[in-house]
């Protein structure tokens, strides 16, 4: 299984992408940049957008589904929109094939060329601002709080699994409020659940920021993010909330009538996660050994691996083994007892342990004798022989205890991995060395960030929430700043 | 609410439109042939979604994600496939927008065509086989049992909400067996999965039966599929299961090695249903008064409707209602408790009506004095006043009887307008006088069938399963036949 797989240290980039593709995650398509999320991959997606998907209809969200088109004219509405968004994009000019006239295969019908061409969509705010128009007259419509789980298109050059892709899954909220106050909090709603989802669930650590004006999204007034930090030193954007302002209620003309009985523009946010979740799963917990799962996003938490030479033994085992299962998945947790006879325990072992399940028992024929179970634990490899008597509550408390431990596990390194820097020197020394985070003083300025970004790669990754102001200089230009932010190369 | 809506005898084309607008499900968006699905419409998809997704993953199914594009050559590798799917398709041909040369909005860049041109997907046989190919080698490598939930482009000319769209939301399975007969009773076990939903979830009625070579699926050996009668006495088809034999195998070579160690072709099937059941699913039940929802698909199954002119008034029968509701609730029954004061309970009645919610409970000041609730049903529109005592598992039976109920008015009306007709001049008087379905003899030719439909426009839906021999004369042709066939006009 692990064969050929390097280790983090040779090559985190080839590791990353083996671990990907031979732990059965995901894999390239025939169509450039395009992935295939295979079963495995999919089923721990599927619990990320269970767990989601139950945290925004607790806070009163809607789900809808709006069409994957946006005709071509709708992105040039909203002025800065249609600069960050409406250029890398797959373009669809034709609605018709026919046969070709020399009998081989089929070419595009130049009679069938639409009007106008459509965008498959990048992100839906036009489409969905186009449609709320007709949905909002009065204060009374609002808010409107929706979210889509839909599939998103942007033409990427250079793509990797689940990072960067050319088709990706996502989900994208698009709300309207009657109030600034009200869409404001709004999107800091948002940004505190996706941090509640990423560390509770996910067990990955995150701050918690704003993007400065450059990195913001493209029509926002103000984007909101949270931030994790990679094994490799780099970070990762793990989820976007942006305060809208009435920019895409002007662009496409949305107006309400007010309590006050005045017509004002309506207020917005939007704001997503994506699939791009799977890779900061993967990276932050995985080892040379394959991918580790924190258990509440693993598709398989338990194992059950019987060893036996004579059916008569697995029979034996079965006995014991099953009830102990029916027991786990009446307490919620999902156990697979992997009886096959054609593959060896050993098999198996580096199986589950390369895919990541938590915890796996095993059973043989003396472990029945003296009623007794191996235990291991896939975050720190460790094993231990209990007494089968109260298993499952044991089980379960592991299955906890692993989760926490991932999470400070990940805590401890992003605090070992995060320095303040005051000089420039110092800044590129972590940079080149260990990575992280990098939390220095800017002076504020755009062409201060473009500067650092040219010579280092690094941007600002976020300006954290409730920063503490702190006079000092810019780690670059040196002229004054009001409070430290936080500096990374970043996926 | 219900103002300006044609009753079904008026004109059941618009009263059908109308409804799915009026009642929030769905409307047309900005871009030609694709809905919006609204958030109340795709309240009621999310539950068929759980529904059918719990049923495939009861049989050993696993879901996964294929890519939205497909290359254009991908199609013309089978032959019959490409004739029935590769012709009316949004073709992507560029993948970058620049800023128009006039400055006004943006243009297609020439310079970003793509080398070969890429489809939005119709269905995925074909980028799945493809990929299929690299995961099979031995007969341990099968089957496979992969669904996916997706959205998929068709570019109809004429379109109707949910019924049919240029992007509609569906499933499709792609399974590959070792064996003829594996792959067989798989087709076969989906077409009865999907009975199953229609049946006991939809409370619609179906056919099971097989297509004529005529009406099957571009590729297919075997299809099989539902067959449902709306109202206005047309079928619906409401899923299909095909059986692909190895015609997709050979378009992508792929080959296993068997247990017997020969190279062999795989063996496939594939099978969906798309939001085209939302269409059934309203025009099964709904009527003059608008929607009319099975329980067991209703986004809100019992709503609480207080009739108070104070706010004490109200006080006092929110002490009673949210225990109802809080008991309603623990039994699994979603409840929605309307207390707003900005609409007169007249105003709800009608609303809830209208969207079909099956049961409303109205409570006023008298009803708190004597200890009494009113309970409506949407199904018959009967109310009846009953004592507040054990009021929770009234309501749990009562929309067990509505499910039950709906299913049976709908089964009666199937029975009352299925025909058995022996004459020609009687086959045209019941498809212009009451449709329904036509139980016929067929002299088996596809000839004869092509006939009847530019004659009637009625097509063979099924050729039931375990059909009944029965020797007989073709109801169009005189000829020889050895069984009945259904025909209808369809949708």
């Amino acid at each position: 299984m692990a064969k050929d797989f390097p280790t983090r240290a040779e090559n985190y980039s080839q590791w990353y992408n083996d671990l990907v593709i031979k732990a059965d995650l995901a894999e390239n398509s025939a169509v450039r940049g395009c992935m295939v999320i295979k079963p495995y991959g999919y089923a721990i997606w599927e619990k990320v957008q269970a767990a989601l998907d139950k945290m925004f209809k607790d806070t009163g969200h809607v789900n809808a589904y709006f069409p994957i088109f946006i005709p071509k004219s709708f992105f040039s509405k909203e002025a800065s929109h249609v600069e960050g968004f409406a250029k890398e994009c797959a373009v669809v000019t034709h609605y018709r094939l026919k046969n070709s006239p020399d009998g081989k295969g089929i070419i595009v019908d130049e009679e069938a060329k639409l009007e106008e061409e459509l965008i498959v969509r990048p992100t839906s705010e036009t489409i969905i601002w186009d449609t709320y128009k007709n949905w909002i007259q009065s204060y009374r419509d609002l808010p409107i709080l929706i979210n889509q789980w839909a599939n998103v298109v942007r033409w990427e050059m250079r793509t990797r699994l689940f990072l960067r892709t050319a088709e990706f899954l996502w989900q994208e909220g698009h709300t309207a409020h009657a109030t600034r106050p009200e869409a404001v909090k709004e999107a800091e709603t948002m940004l505190h659940i996706y941090a509640d989802f990423a560390e509770n669930w996910m067990a990955m650590p995150v701050l918690k920021g704003v993007k400065s004006p450059a990195e913001r999204f493209a029509g926002a007034v103000e984007t909101y993010a949270i931030e994790a930090l990679m094994q490799d030193g780099k970070a990762l954007q793990a989820g976007t909330s942006h305060f809208l302002g009435q920019n895409f209620a002007k662009a496409f003309d949305v107006k309400f009538l007010s309590r006050e009985n005045q017509l004002e523009y309506v207020w917005a946010t939007s704001w997503g996660v994506s699939t791009r979740l799977m890779g900061a799963l993967i990276m932050s917990h995985s080892d040379d050994n394959g991918l580790v799962l924190p258990p509440k996003l693993a598709p398989i938490q338990v194992v059950i691996v019987p060893v036996f030479k004579t059916p008569e033994q697995l029979a034996l085992i079965s006995e014991t083994v099953v009830p102990i299962k029916k027991a786990l998945e009446s307490k919620g947790v999902s156990v697979k007892f992997d009886d096959r006879d054609t593959h060896k325990p050993g098999w198996k072992f580096a199986e589950y342990e390369f895919k990541g399940v938590p915890v796996r028992l095993t059973v043989g024929p003396r472990d029945i004798e003296q009623g007794t179970i191996e235990v291991a634990r896939r975050d720190t490899l460790e094993k231990e022989t209990l007494q089968i008597k109260d298993i499952e509550n044991k089980i379960v408390h592991l299955l906890d205890a692993i989760q926490s431990n991932l999470y400070q596990r990940a805590l401890s390194f992003r605090e070992n991995n995060t320095f303040r820097v005051d000089s420039w020197e110092e800044f590129k020394i972590v940079l080149d060395t260990t990575g992280g985070f990098i939390s220095a003083h800017w002076d504020g300025t755009s062409e201060t960030e473009e500067r650092i970004k040219e010579e280092t790669k690094a941007t600002i990754r976020v300006i954290p929430l409730n920063n503490m102001p702190e006079e000092g200089r810019c780690v670059y230009s040196g002229k004054p700043s009001t409070q430290r932010v936080i500096f990374a190369r970043a996926y």
